[in-house]
């Protein structure tokens, strides 16, 4: 990258307008400042100044991951369809996977991420625990087909991820790695000026493996986070864990005993709580679920009986193809069903079709109650469990079930933390109260465990000369939603305020009109901090004051400098975001800058340990 | 990327072995120095040695657009089939082209080049001739569906392209850029330490518009190109220009008349020389060509006259869907399909099928010739012009012509320069011999004129306002294929003999055991040189000094360092390709060392200007 640059002979096509399709800050900002043109829905092109900060975050984001010993490869953006199949994802990662036929008819896929790519290329070069850990990584080219990509480079089809994959000999070299990286994403986002949000997952329900995503709060997130108002506890929705034993009335217990009742027409809660007089934590809700490839234990569970297990290919895990569950729990609650495919051991979990549930309980839609359920399994969440006086329905046409009891009138056949956690609720960790953001995901490090090396056959002779499968960890970040995110966290009303590490350029010197003395000065304040390594947009367009004052607050670069008639030999020194600028002498101006430049720049990475 | 590595902590498992599949010198090397590794026929993944040596050819490159003021944007690499569409290629380039469908049924292309992408860009964003000329450029992937990919990066499906494309108001414009494009390709190559031979088609058959490519020789080149042993002259057999007047036999002219002679069973040229114990260069060879999109006035060639000229879509040029020639040659010579095409303006021509022959000659298959031919148009090459004493086909079973003289026997409805150049030939530019060499194109630059800014419909309002379609030129060249001829241009029996300039380090550091006194010194020395902004591997591992000396030559870093406790307080240090080494003080090792490789970096930038 040239340290100095006119704008003149450039290519920063600034706009008024903002385009119509653009709703978010980053992407109208991108837009308006020349970083980005549309060339397709989902398909963005970075333009000069877009393409600099661009690198300067992959740059971030490579030394970082060099610092802790990861190697940088590169393998194709197009790979073979083959490795794909080995490891089972050809079946599984859906449409949002772009495939592709060659011309001879091979299989190919325009890589979403690089599991089997990498796996692929170690398994051919393992030959012995000597070589392990080994953890390599590729900044390049993604496609994820998005049906609705919106949000600019937020959400696109093509985006560039970093994407690390470790591999190891154990757990304990596993988790070395995984603690190494979770460091090193810390540091990248704070060099990038942003505040993430480590969101843990294994704290909670998913138990186990280990997981960390790094969110930015943002008003489009696609996640739901749960954070806590007293303690450090975040955790993404889908994956929060609920206080066993919070916000269980314990009903007094009527001691009533249980009651068959007449409901006609009734069969929504909302329906019940109006027809009852009564509120929806009074209620037993019960969904049928139908999960696919459960490899849970259902020897014992009620209505499975002639449920077959069987392993997808030789050597995967036995699974039940498909199975039906009746899920229980608090009318006013809501179902978390990452919790229940988790529990399960299930690939996917989804709300049984209208027939199902009406073969399965034996009732019309809307009476599906626990108590003399027989033809399939009950998994009750812990709500259910502190129910002493509940309503639920009867299996039969507008009757229910009052005064329902756990463990007198039913039990189930399994009972857990199924719930989805919200606003309000009370954190596992410290007892405080829970609230709501949403975020976006910046990046994930997680532990994989042998999936791939066990599905994919790679293997490593250990010291003992006997043959092993190892461990694996992989850690990606995505390097367009990552400048977005920074757009979105600095920036006011009239543009961009970028952090010095990933300005495009450090300093913009505006001269009023470049032209005699004034283009002198300017020139001469340029020569001086290209000598000292610092990066310098000059503005010797022909344009009045205004517009170049317009631009440059829309483009953001970090310091300012107005070189005019008027002030010299003094200059204008003004940081993006200040309402005021202080004069400067010319002859001092260079000096200055490059101080707070490099200041800043150095700031940014002190730290690192 | 760091500038110190331990051989132990990155990854170059090198091979002893020589892949089978590799009968190339770069390639059987990349292999063997871990630089590589195959995914998938003709995908590959650069390991961390290869990468860093791709890097900087990627940055020499990088640098030497940036000088010129070509910007760098990043498109992306999956685009819509629409652009391609517009610009008429998405039926004409064929099935190297990956074309793709996404789950919403659109089409894509994982672009093998950027014509359209950049023109696209453009095209939204130019208003006025003030913002040209503009080159902007990428480094990006690129995809070819080659149906046999081999020589390994040489000629892969998967590579990195430079390509640039550059818009201009006029020729003028567009000339200095494309002049300024040439030397930046020179100095590019000179700093890989290559040695191209730049070919260019303007000087020949092809006219106009301008091209340059530059070839590296290889054994198994794409291309042949003809030299001349005694100028400057290089063209690639494709479109190489044949001196007019040379190597036509002033025939002496027997003065006889022509004459119907009896030829049973004689067909080819072979059979004829054999049956009446002459040379070929004594017939007049014709051959019928199918022509497709033929844009050349057909209103008077013989038997044309139904033919009709279509527009294949609203503004394009009308063109002939199909026509055919008879194409006549002196027997010894061959048709250069390139040249003809080009006269005939066609998209496409190729020998037309057996039955057309027959159909439109009304002899059988062997005795074609223009004497009396009026079912098509007779297109000569010149030197059947200067043939006054011939023998050719008398266009019915076992018969031929002798004493053929053009221009009383029969005239042709065109004569140009057709004939392929071969070995032997005279040079156009000097009158010395010309020779053949097979190569391969590193790098084209190219004047496109206004083939997509017409098609795309792309405007610009001129000084006085007026509505203008720009012209373009493009450059390309390719990074895999650049980095692999540096290997073939430098390597011996033992490996790789790297460039200072694209070497994936500078200095290779061998301590004969990594340990005690000779670990300190090692260590010291590394210290040193880093601080140097020398680029230093250590070989650290525990290894015998053969198995680390072997490696040595075949990773071929430029100079090696060996520090043994027998050598102690002195050091050994060889260049790469050296036969012997020298004794250096361990305490001036630093110097030494720096100043050889500051000075070859330096060398290989000299000659900007």
């Amino acid at each position: 990258m040239l340290t100095t640059m006119k704008l003149s002979q450039t290519f920063v096509p600034t706009l008024r307008e903002v385009p119509a399709d653009a709703v978010i800050v980053s992407h109208r900002l991108m837009m308006r400042a020349a970083m980005l043109r549309k060339l397709a829905n989902g398909l963005f092109a970075y333009l000069p100044l877009g393409l600099r900060s661009f690198r300067k975050v992959e740059n971030i984001i490579r030394q970082e991951m060099d610092a802790i010993g990861a190697l940088e490869i590169k393998p194709t953006v197009v790979v073979p369809g083959e490795i794909w199949k080995e490891s089972g994802r050809w079946d599984t990662m859906g449409e949002g996977m772009l495939r592709v036929k060659n011309r001879l008819g091979g299989d190919f896929v325009v890589s979403p991420t690089a599991e089997e790519a990498f796996t692929a290329l170690v398994r051919d070069e393992l030959a012995s625990y000597r070589q392990l850990p080994l953890t390599l990584y590729q900044i390049n080219t993604k496609y994820r087909d998005e049906i609705r990509p919106r949000y600019g480079v937020m959400r696109g089809r093509e985006f560039v991820m970093k994407d690390a994959y470790s591999y190891h000999t154990d757990e304990k070299s596993l988790d070395a790695s995984y603690q190494a990286m979770g460091k090193a994403y810390r540091r990248i986002f704070k060099r990038c000026g942003l505040t993430v949000i480590p969101v843990r997952a294994d704290t909670g329900a998913m138990g186990g493996t280990g997981s960390e995503e790094f969110m930015v709060e943002s008003e489009i997130g696609d996640n739901t986070l749960i954070l806590c108002k007293a303690c450090d506890y975040a955790a993404n929705v889908e994956k929060a864990a609920c206080k066993a034993d919070y916000g269980l009335p314990v009903a007094p217990g009527s001691g009533a005993a249980i009651e068959k009742i007449a409901t006609p027409g009734v069969r929504t809660i909302d329906e019940l709580c109006e027809f009852l007089k009564t509120g929806p934590a009074t209620f037993i809700k019960t969904l049928v679920y139908r999960a696919v490839n459960v490899e849970l234990d259902l020897g014992d569970a009620p209505g499975c009986a002639r449920l077959e297990r069987k392993a997808a290919a030789p050597g995967a895990p036995k699974t039940y193809p498909e199975a039906f569950f009746a899920v229980a729990i608090r009318g006013d609650l809501d179902v978390n069903e990452t919790k229940l495919a988790a529990l399960l051991k299930a690939s996917e979990v989804a709300l049984a079709a209208d027939a199902d549930v009406e073969r399965l309980t034996g009732a019309p839609l809307g009476f599906a109650g626990p108590v003399g359920l027989t033809g399939l399994p009950v998994v009750a969440d812990e709500s259910v469990r502190a129910m002493a006086d509940g309503v639920t329905g009867a299996l039969a046409k507008d009757l229910h079930y009052a005064h329902v009891a756990y463990g007198r009138d039913f039990t189930a056949w399994l009972t857990a933390d199924l719930r989805t956690v919200k606003a309000g609720d009370i954190c596992t960790q410290c007892g405080g109260e829970l609230y709501e953001k949403k975020g976006n995901e910046l990046g994930h490090i997680f532990k994989l465990g042998s999936k791939y090396t066990a599905s994919m056959n790679v293997t490593y002779l250990d010291v003992d000369g006997k043959t092993q499968t190892p461990t694996m960890g992989c850690y990606g970040i995505g390097v367009d939603r990552t400048l977005a995110s920074i757009i979105e966290e600095h920036h006011d009303d009239d543009g961009i305020r970028w952090p010095m590490s990933v300005a495009p350029y450090h300093v913009l010197v505006i001269p009023i009109k470049y032209d005699g003395a004034v283009k002198g000065a300017a020139d001469q304040l340029v020569a001086e901090l290209e000598e000292k390594g610092v990066e310098v947009l000059l503005d010797d367009r022909d344009e009045r004051p205004g517009v170049k004052f317009k631009d440059a607050d829309l483009i953001g670069i970090p310091l300012r400098v107005v070189v005019g008639d008027k002030n010299l030999p003094n200059v204008e020194i003004k940081r993006r975001g200040e309402k005021d600028s202080r004069l400067v002498p010319q002859t001092e101006a260079g000096l200055v800058l490059a101080d707070i430049v490099l200041s800043e720049l150095a700031e940014s990475i002190v730290g690192r340990n």
